[in-house]
């Protein structure tokens, strides 16, 4: 069959022509007579690769040489425990804000480790429906760092604003947010996203930390664990993940041939817009239960009257050729994830959709 | 160009009716409309896969309940921490045997998180020439494991045997001798394999762990890290390299079509017994610096006369479209690796060259 409209959370789709360009060197990478899968992460081909995708990532973003760029293997999940190990000291404590079920996975695991405390929480009977006001925020200034998850894919929010936590390294997992729109690097002691919603397949993490911090760190970690250990490899270190790296940097590349950061916010503003606009002029029937100010570029969530209406939906989007709607199971309704990859027209096919699924209901 | 000859250590070749199947369906796996990389790790689609791929894991060495299998991240060297924090309790000591490179690394790191002491090595003057005999292992009784690596990608050397360890759970790293040959999983309590050597890209480790090990394991380390989180989760406790375990059930689908482990056996020998046949028949030349006991069926390494002849032996080789040949960086000399997707005709060609090498030198 053709390809279809892809609304999965992660993994997501992945920019066609990124597809095509993999498919077309699957066997033959650059003149080299084998795959990409097959050239040793010693080799100057790969080599060349892993080095292009991390220039990519600077320029990009625009930071410098305060921050390393990690590209490393587990997931944010990995990160999760990996953080407190590397960044708390003994005796030291740190700051999560728990804005849904990452965020508190995130501090879970830190509290297996060490100490952790929450420094703000907009958790309402199970449910998060919005990001905390800068002023809600009550972060230690002792805290070893304080730790952000910018957007949620379940709950369907996203932080619009940096916090400011004075001199408090400031840790945000970006996993399903990195590189929506341009952002200040600087901000961040420490940045970590899973590639599998914005930037490339599952099996890859990205991480920009800043050389302050990484001086700072622990020593007393497995190698393996140890960021320290990562940076001073290059992230080769170990065997990384060579295909994931490859299809990160065509996605880098390709944003950059279309417009770069500014290029791909305007982009998914629209479809964002064009999305809530559909919801929002018929709150009837669609209802959004995320505060306006919290709403998310990446994953729209909303609600149809009845649990019977959302199933009658996703079957009949999933027979109309849109795939993944369905909400997380520990929350219901219906979830439309619109990463970077998402083209217009498949907003536009769901928006089409909405409105005539609501006419016939 | 046209595909070459792949020597490569690792990533390494990949069976090319496999890849070409990856690339076939690149853009719409099983006419889902979409790549499986952006296919949901949690959608009917993936999960097929994945219950497949261990499913002809399971097949392929034919063992039963005792063991689980396990698709991890972060490859073999994070298997070297993992191993220790969940299977070395406190105040309790870890057995290694030294016989290469990786054996090192992976004691080094058990020893970062508790006690861990040689039960053998082979080392001589920073060489490892051999796989030490049965009687030289000294395997502490009250050890919560006995660690060996079956196959040693830099010094290419290999177990041909199974060590007998009495009732201490035997762990293997069999990350470059995975699926060479069929071998018996109930005389092993853990075995782990990187996946980037028999079967499959980098990026993705597969674990088979004896259930009674697994019910012993520490409880008081990180969800991330803990081997029975992730079984209870069937591998699917965080976002699993995906494409890693599709291209895997690949090469196990493939494997299984072409006879399955006992034609895989024959093949490796049937190349092995060649490369050390045109090395051995002019010794006066090559020399295989192994004893003739421990040499690997995956790694064949060699000397010529000077460093200077191995220098334009590599530079022609490659020239001649045989990659990969250089040895390890460590060691220097000439490695071919000729695993399980390397095909006869390629170790054919490489003798070929090697004797038309001797006579113009």
């Amino acid at each position: 069959m053709g390809r279809i409209h892809n609304f999965n959370a992660g993994p997501a789709a992945l920019p066609l022509p990124v597809l095509e360009r993999v498919q077309r060197e699957l066997l033959d990478f650059n003149g080299t007579g084998m795959s990409i899968m097959e050239h040793s992460h010693r080799g100057k081909a790969y080599e060349s690769v892993h080095n292009e995708a991390i220039a990519l990532l600077r320029e990009t973003l625009g930071f410098g040489d305060s921050h390393e760029v990690l590209l490393l293997q587990g997931g944010a999940s990995l990160q999760f425990a990996m953080i407190p190990m590397n960044f708390l000291p003994a005796g030291g404590s740190a700051d999560y804000v728990l804005t849904g079920s990452w965020s508190k996975k995130a501090f879970s695991e830190a509290k297996r480790i060490g100490k952790a405390r929450v420094a703000a929480s907009t958790e309402q009977s199970g449910s998060f429906t919005r990001i905390p006001q800068a002023d809600e925020l009550e972060i230690d200034p002792t805290a070893a760092y304080a730790h952000i998850t910018t957007n949620n894919t379940i709950f369907g929010t996203q932080f619009h604003y940096v916090p400011n936590v004075g001199s408090v390294p400031l840790v945000a997992d970006m996993s399903s947010d990195f590189l929506w729109a341009p952002f200040d690097v600087s901000r961040f002691a420490f940045i970590y996203a899973g590639a599998q919603k914005n930037i490339g397949p599952s099996g890859l993490v990205v991480v920009l930390v800043e050389k302050n911090l990484l001086a700072a760190a622990r020593t007393d970690v497995p190698n393996i664990l140890s960021y320290r250990v990562h940076a001073e490899n290059n992230s080769l270190y170990n065997t990384i993940n060579t295909f994931a790296v490859y299809v990160m940097r065509e996605v880098l590349l390709h944003m950059k041939e279309t417009g770069g950061l500014a290029a791909m916010e305007k982009h998914n503003r629209q479809k964002g817009d064009l999305l809530y606009g559909a919801i929002d002029e018929d709150s009837d029937f669609f209802r959004c239960p995320v505060e306006r100010d919290s709403r998310s570029f990446m994953n729209v969530v909303f609600r149809l009257p009845s649990e019977e209406l959302e199933q009658r939906f996703v079957g009949e989007a999933t027979a109309a050729g849109l795939a993944g709607l369905k909400g997380h199971r520990s929350v219901g309704g219906i979830r439309a994830s619109i990463y970077n990859a998402v083209p217009l027209e498949s907003v536009n096919a769901l928006v089409d959709f909405m409105r005539a699924f609501r006419k016939r209901s």
